[in-house]
């Protein structure tokens, strides 16, 4: 078994956290608590976009955490840290709050998609871990959504298993897949670990192996007539892939009552002999048999294909969905938001050359906000302690043009955050992985424009604030610029 | 603990391996011994080679590969399988033969890199994991010999753990970047695991908790007085970092008898900023201050900055290396070569439209051509059965210019494939991490031409054939096409 709740994950850290830690607890200052956000900067694909997942690996890792005795014994190893410190660590377990979005919401950059708001040292250590879970569920969900957009309802499965970045990236990566619309994995271990769906049939050696491509053909057909999908391409997809499945369609299949399901091409023009093959089949009264295609496709490649009129009824895509090879990098960060000074939360802010890079302080709450039509037409950010009224004209600011006099009307609000882990532990009814799925579904036909989900120049989501939060960030950075 | 042979990978497959598995159960195949090749067909970022990678792990998983009850139970539930295989699978142990490459060996497109001849079952089931940690682990060595190299004798250390994709792509990820030539990782987990060294220091989290960032500096150059590196961009590098970092070198660490180890940019203009605060630096006395730098760097901007003389003693690397974003897959595919029939392997050739897809059939040996100087001039693929003898001139053929003739004069060979697992059992010694990064760096330094290594347009390695082999795959292409 290979959750992470049954497999400790605890040393999953960079060096930092922990030379942090102990001179936090040096100076006595690891009860002191803390507010980090996790937020991203630009949606991968410049789309307009990103999905959110990983968090239900967030909460078992959190709840596991843990050192054990090999585990000191490894740091006690590299002489940087108290025997204090070390007794501290050994009895360690994360005793802080998670606020965080619902897994599978749509997500925009600059938004506190997770809070954590722990003692000190708690809320560190867990720095590295969280990212990377949000990093890579987030990247794939999203990349796949793309891919699915493109399909244009005809179904994507995850064939990407062998050009992971090893195996949890093939076996989170299929999670994150189908959170983001594919409809089943090739991965094994995915389908038993999380119940995806599983699909595949034969790999060119199966042809191989029997020399003769009918007579493969036609042991597969016998092994599984309710489901024979033909790999077409080990020799010639037109001069013998094709009339060979055709043949065993009549041969071997028609007469147990059986149809031929499918046939496979994976490699060659696909636009073209798509088509080509669409026609042999339907010729052969073949009508209802489906065409599955594979070979380094992502949203591009089937767009184009599918502009070319390719008759396609499933894609099988590998490699660049589970490398998310056009934009391999998902950049969420960990910034420290505020600290607690005699029981107030006090905001910090991380200056920047860079506009972009200039964080949000303090506690605060996102919202996402709806038009009477059901649109999210914004987020929007506030202060912990204010309370958002839309039953009148709501102004905001926002921050890009915070010259002009905008204001919400008849609008409602959802706050996106809400407490997952309390005092270390989880408050919050997991959902399953379809309904995190559906619930991704829903929102992209329902709630978030098109515009936004378009490939280019998709609008871009609004993420404003309001006055009285703008009027807190730029105080802190007038006191920064002075200081 | 999560080493692969602590852990239950054996699930990490496609279905199809599967499918085809219970197809060739059926039909009394099972214990038909046939061989695999692994091999790749295009250097990542058009590279002149590659560095293979994984191999220890690979050889972890096929002794370790088993089916647990509740494997066996899931298998069960997909209703695709009949009972005898479920029950063969439970007895299930991969009984099979592996010659592999060295971990570590400078490896090139479209020789067999992996040759697994075993029952067909056996050696079918092993497609995926094995494909799978070849393809991380080699494309995370081979980048990151490119961002070693671009670092000109600088150190590089891999800080990638939170955008690898997942947790495994951290941990084998930072393995292989130790092979690829990193000197460290900020990865706690890859350094108790693999004894990697790690390193790290402070994030921004720390200089924003102390609010005012002389104090911050101050009491971490308190806590480790003898590896004291500061992170000088939280505010302002040149207003605010360096000076405080310099007064704290100072106020703190000279009264101790200690020496300021160093200071770490992160953001900015990396090249303008560094030599800046060179500057700064030597000019308070501090010449032996190393200025570290990190920030979404790779072979192109570490090029880039230190051609503008940018003062860098040292690069973190993080999501560019752990990621190989500027080309995230390694395409190692997995395709037969042999069946044995009457006690011969029959070799088996898979055709294509695109003629690099044509496979190189048949039971083979690889050798690597020295010149006198001990350069590798060449490799060479010969039948199994052939001798290979240097002592007079070798003619060879050329498949790219098949009717020139050419010969091999005073020159050795090594065969680059060695027994590696024997009937399903380790039959070699494991080097070390640290003899595996070595191996790379001697061959890069004294094998392997500089032609081969640089950036743009490298030489091309020669992959050249026996005269007996190279006619072994036209009779094979002949026959094909007059089937």
């Amino acid at each position: 078994m290979t959750q992470f709740n049954q497999r400790n994950i605890s040393m999953m850290m960079d060096l930092y956290e922990m030379t942090m830690a102990n001179g936090y607890f040096a100076g006595q200052n690891e009860m002191k608590r803390v507010a980090f956000d996790v937020f991203y900067r630009k949606n991968p694909d410049n789309g307009g976009f990103a999905i959110f997942a990983g968090l239900e690996q967030i909460i078992e890792y959190v709840e596991n955490l843990h050192f054990d005795t090999d585990d000191i014994e490894y740091f006690r190893s590299l002489n940087l840290f108290s025997e204090a410190f070390l007794d501290y660590l050994s009895n360690f377990r994360f005793k802080g709050d998670i606020y965080a979005f619902q897994e599978g919401t749509i997500m925009y950059p600059n938004e506190p998609i997770i809070t954590v708001i722990a003692p000190l040292i708690d809320a560190q250590l867990v720095e590295t871990a969280i990212l990377t879970q949000i990093n890579h569920q987030s990247l794939i969900a999203t990349k796949t959504r793309r891919i699915v957009s493109a399909a244009g309802g005809r179904t994507v499965s995850d064939f990407g298993a062998r050009r992971a970045h090893n195996v949890d990236a093939a076996v989170y990566g299929a999670r994150a897949a189908y959170i983001g619309g594919a409809s089943s994995t090739s991965n094994v271990m995915a389908g038993k670990q999380f119940g995806i769906p599983v699909s595949g049939t034969m790999a060119h050696s199966w042809v191989m192996f029997y020399k003769d491509e009918y007579e493969a053909f036609r042991h597969y057909a016998e092994n599984y007539p309710d489901a024979t999908v033909l790999l077409v391409d080990t020799y010639d997809v037109i001069h013998s892939g094709i009339p060979n499945a055709i043949r065993v369609a009549k041969e071997v299949l028609e007469p147990m009552g059986k149809r031929l399901k499918g046939v496979r091409l994976d490699s060659g023009d696909l636009a073209y002999l798509s088509k080509k093959a669409r026609e042999m089949l339907d010729d052969a009264g073949l009508q209802d048999c489906k065409i599955f295609v594979s070979n380094s496709l992502d949203e591009y490649t089937i767009n184009s294909i599918l502009n070319q009129g390719g008759c396609i009824d499933s894609f099988g895509v590998g490699e660049r969905l589970i490398t998310a090879k056009s934009d391999s990098v998902f950049g969420a960060v960990y910034k420290l938001a505020a600290v607690e000074e005699d029981g107030i939360f006090v905001p910090r802010i991380k200056m920047s050359e860079t506009v972009e890079k200039i964080t949000n302080p303090g506690l605060k709450k996102v919202y996402r906000v709806y038009c009477k039509e059901g649109n999210a037409v914004a987020d929007l950010i506030t202060r912990a302690d204010e309370i958002v009224d839309m039953d009148k004209p709501y102004r905001y600011v926002d921050p890009e043009k915070p010259w002009k006099n905008r204001y919400f009307t008849n609008c409602t609000v959802k706050e996106l955050q809400q407490l997952v882990v309390k005092d270390g532990k989880r408050v919050y009814q997991a959902r399953s992985l379809d309904e995190i799925r559906k619930f991704v579904e829903q929102q992209l036909e329902t709630e978030i424009w098109q515009e936004e989900q378009r490939f280019e120049n998709p609008h871009k989501h609004y993420l404003n604030m309001s006055p009285y939060y703008y009027e807190l960030k730029m105080s802190l950075l007038h006191e920064a610029q002075n200081a």
